[in-house]
């Protein structure tokens, strides 16, 4: 099989690239000297995680995730999403089978139900260093009851400075990934001189890791989306459009003087539009041949539901004629595909790799 | 099993309303005379397709779809996007295991190759009413051509009036959808003029089929969303907000004084912000309390992939407790989940259907 007869829409995944962006991030790990613990909510595929593995755990954004991860064999794992309360009997069966789960928690209840929890619970307590999404404040002083709370059940600190995502340059990505360290470790030695555990400083986003310049107190990294890379991720300098490993292979089903309409729609590619608020706004997402290479300056320009819609149309495309699409942000458009389909710099399909979906 | 012990986030279907709306939409059709032909791309859902049934076939929106209903017992099928020259021999599939599907094309090539299927294929020729997504202007020279060339396998023509979606009245809609009538009826008149067969004359959408005045000519009516409803088509005033049937179920992960935060993001409602476009702009959606009543002026202001984020913070949430979000545009919020938790005007769960998904 190869590209040229998968039934379309199906996502591509090309493996040498998925290769080479985990080990350009395994080395800037060692060069930080931290731990990298690989955020798998992007790929949702164990042989990715396979890939990405660096020694040690990975990190999941659902318990979906976990508890596949886990059945493949991942035993240390981080779920970076505050536990709702309801969600602990079912993290605590796989605690109880073996698995290193750790969870998330900014609250007293949260905490409260961690530590009460007859199976041996651990969790992280988040730190809020700027991104005002969950997480609190480094000197906030709730931080010491929640930890108290946890008792020994505390592993650590964790932190998400998602607001790199607002900056466009190294530099200012640089800074925010010194105010992503500053305030977990502020928070790290708050929790030691009370004499309560902080064995864990976790902290970090691709965009952070890629260009934090130092990281001393924190123990661990856990990018993501570096992974797969996708058109925000070049845009703000993570990457290339070379280094971009996932597409969405799509099939020309309308093509005339105004227009040119492929099968991959709003479902297919998602609908972020995350790149328009940067340099390269790509619509929702720029059109690649069949072998990968960007067509400059042609982008899907509108979707339906199943329809994608360019204009002005690429010029030679006919009904028939397949391309593929890089996606604004690749978490998003992933998210809709039970498998990638994995190429290796060719159009040969080499391997189908399942993906894990839904909650 | 109710509400308040479901894991979250997951897609709620309130049945009550579902046949609500199902039987308001067959008293449309009958009064305007036409087939109802119901788009299943919205429910996915057998379950909900037996209830939208008005005697007659469905419309799909993929294969993946076609072949689900198919196997769930649903014989009379059109599958309404131009299809793409590899998948006739899927799509033959299942017409050779008795299925009647219908195609649809608006290409020479397209229809070259269908009438050359060694299997009986059909096809409808698509008609662009004004929509400009796929379809031929009525007037087109190649519209002859076309069903020439499907000749005998040519099943009728077909259209779809999208741009009823940028109507803010249902007078403005009622324009549209006289248009969408008066395109495809032309179309069918030509075809019928050179003596080619045109059985069926296929139009509509839920804006038009709610405020069309006379559908004379038309035999069938094809909308989709209306099963469920969701914040835009209230906002076109397709529906009211006692009508949406489906909502995500969330629980509460954070609250504090600036933010509320639940576990339902970008994945499990969609990052579709259609409503943006109307006087009733509902950000991510629309923030309701267990039993499902909106909270007035609470919507979701920003999603990250698993995180819903509510500034300001609706009064009295705390951690642990569950809410319901209508989505913007439910076919895309559906899209996430595998399955429908069925309730009937309470909490209580009543029964689980299953989804069909991807491709």
């Amino acid at each position: 099989m190869d590209l040229a007869r998968l039934p379309t829409p199906a996502l591509i995944l090309d493996r040498g690239r998925t290769q080479r962006n985990a080990a350009r991030m395994k080395q800037r790990a060692s060069d930080l000297g931290v731990a990298l613990r690989p955020h798998l909510k992007t790929a949702k595929s164990v042989d990715v995680a396979r890939i990405a593995q660096a020694g040690g755990g990975a990190c999941v954004s659902t318990l979906r995730e976990a508890e596949y991860f886990a059945a493949q064999g991942f035993t240390d794992l981080v779920w970076a999403v505050c536990a709702a309360p309801h969600t602990l009997d079912r993290a605590a069966a796989l605690v109880d089978r073996g698995v290193s789960l750790t969870l998330l928690t900014d609250s007293v209840e949260g905490a409260a139900a961690i530590a009460a929890h007859p199976s041996p619970l651990r969790a992280l307590v988040e730190v809020d260093s700027g991104d005002h999404r969950t997480g609190l404040l480094p000197q906030d002083e709730a931080l010491l009851r929640i930890a108290a709370t946890l008792g020994d059940r505390c592993a650590g600190v964790l932190t998400h400075a998602g607001q790199s995502y607002g900056c466009r340059t190294p530099d200012a990505i640089a800074a925010v990934a010194e105010d992503e360290r500053a305030a977990v470790v502020a928070a790290a030695e708050r929790l030691r001189e009370q004499g309560l555990p902080c064995p864990v400083v976790s902290l970090g986003s691709t965009p952070t890791a890629t260009f934090a310049e130092d990281l001393t107190g924190a123990t661990e990294m856990r990018p993501g989306v570096y992974l797969l890379g996708d058109l925000f991720q070049a845009a703000i300098g993570t990457c290339t459009l070379d280094d971009i490993a996932a597409s969405v292979l799509a099939t020309v089903i309308h093509a005339s003087d105004s227009r040119v309409v492929i099968d991959a729609g709003g479902l297919a590619l998602s609908k972020d539009r995350s790149t328009a608020a940067t340099e390269h706004d790509a619509a929702y997402g720029q059109l690649c041949d069949l072998a990968g290479t960007p067509l400059e300056g042609a982008t899907v320009t509108e979707v339906h539901q199943e329809h994608g819609i360019l204009r002005p149309p690429p010029a030679g495309l006919r009904v028939g004629d397949r391309v593929r699409v890089l996606p604004n942000h690749v978490c998003m458009t992933a998210a809709a595909y039970d498998r990638f389909h994995v190429v290796d710099g060719s159009e040969q399909v080499l391997d189908v790799w399942e993906r894990v979906q839904g909650w």
